[in-house]
């Protein structure tokens, strides 16, 4: 029905659902000692990278994520200047922690260097902040480096990873949170892509549950549209090294910020905030 | 690569995408004399209702169009009590609409009869109202209905139709918005299901300049997430006969609304006008 010459498609078992783009061409596939990485051309997408099979990005919907998982957080936190990015490999998210003036620097941890040379190539707009002198861009494991990192270091973590399997599975346990809440300084705000609210709710169930028990006193869900993953509707979890009101954010300051954006601003974030009747219900249970 | 037999796929050619559902049976296919229709037992998300090929709706996600296309027009009319429905045969808004107790008469006109039989045998939980005493479920042309219906009529008309090709074409154009807005009341407030923010862009603006050509002073839209339409992500456009301010609503009822939702909410409904800023850049430019 799809022809695989014309279409990529992901399956996504999980939610027995599959989505596909029709495509003009395969620009690249390589077999790198994580993953498989490959590279389309799309007809209406723009590119599209996949991981193991599994959408990463297109050049059209990306700023959905990217915006999200970067301008919530640093909108929560109330002076962000030291940021940490765990993944992240397509410098998207990046790009945009560098948008804010306040951030003095970036550290990000990718366990994987052909992401951000493929991104590099065939994602030039997502890495032209990439030589800016406040970023920092290590090639090493996210889970080992954080353990390695010196106490209330960090205002930010960012966990912008791939599902919770393979590379990043040890990215959404109780150990891993445990060493970002030791990393993070004062008013600290970790945050972590969290799947899709309806078709894996009860993985951010568990991604609460397991922040809490590592100690952080606060957690928060926001979703955000995110067409090239499974179900459209994508989360981001947020937690808070102190008691502190995760649906406040310097509305001020992201009304009037200094930098354009494609999907963000203040509104967009409250809203992004809101969650769905179910979600709310299903997450004051835990 | 998706056996057919295992797989039922939805290829929308607009955005060169397709979404597809593991399935375990094919429960029924018919040609009505306006489409085919076909119900579909599937793995993970109930059953799913198909209308020329495209996904009209699951059992597990259609809350969320429905409860969107209900609640937050109704929430916006200051006293809605007398409603119209074009379209909507799988009654599912329907059900939405008559949970609110200030309506006093919905009236739903449905061009396919089948499509509402096939609810009521498929989807019993969508058509558990139909039987309430202030609905009546008329079978016949929306638009001849809305030609011939008495002027002032209306305090808020719901177009919930399959997409603007086919028989639901002539829903998304002047002449049809004219005859709306002769047939609501003072007061009254027009809404209808408007496609794709980002795969569908151009269509809502398409559909905003319509309304205001048609004599509607103010429209505005909304977002939200729907996982069974292209990109996951779709919208509803208002249109009201006065110029009201339609981010406004009556959102202490809301709060205190006397009947269960499962995604709405008065933060949602706030958070589903939030436009995205490409969309709100694109929408002050008409």
């Amino acid at each position: 029905m799809l022809d695989p010459r014309e279409w990529f498609t992901e399956i996504d078992e999980r939610s027995g659902s599959a989505l596909s783009y029709r495509i003009l061409d395969k620009l690249h596939e390589e077999q790198t000692p994580f993953q498989r990485i490959a590279i389309y051309e799309t007809r209406d997408w723009g590119r599209l990278m996949s991981i193991d099979g599994c959408v990463m990005l297109t050049s059209r919907d990306n700023f959905l994520y990217h915006e999200a998982m970067a301008h919530i957080p640093l909108f929560t936190h109330t002076a962000p200047r030291r940021v940490v990015i765990i993944g992240g490999g397509d410098c998207g998210t990046l790009r945009e922690v560098l948008k804010h003036p306040e951030v003095e620097r970036v550290v990000q941890v990718e366990i994987d260097e052909r992401v951000t040379r493929l991104a590099e190539k065939h994602f030039p707009e997502l890495c032209e902040s990439n030589g800016d002198p406040r970023a920092e861009l290590l090639f090493a494991d996210g889970i080992r480096w954080m353990a390695e990192a010196k106490a209330e270091s960090a205002d930010v973590i960012i966990v912008d990873s791939t599902d919770p399997v393979g590379p990043a599975e040890g990215l959404f346990n109780e150990a891993f949170y445990r060493q970002c809440l030791r990393v993070l300084a004062p008013g600290g705000l970790f945050v972590q892509q969290s799947e899709s609210p309806i078709a894996h709710t009860g993985l951010i169930l568990s991604i609460h549950r397991h922040l809490r028990a590592a100690g952080f006193p606060l957690t928060r869900s926001a979703c955000f549209p995110q067409p090239c993953y499974p179900s459209g509707w994508w989360s981001l979890t947020m937690a808070a090294r102190e008691a502190q009101d995760l649906t406040r954010f310097r509305e001020d300051a992201a009304r009037s910020r200094p930098f354009p954006t494609r999907w963000y601003n203040a509104e967009v974030h409250r809203g992004a905030l809101a969650l769905p009747e179910f979600l709310r219900e299903a997450l004051a249970a835990i």
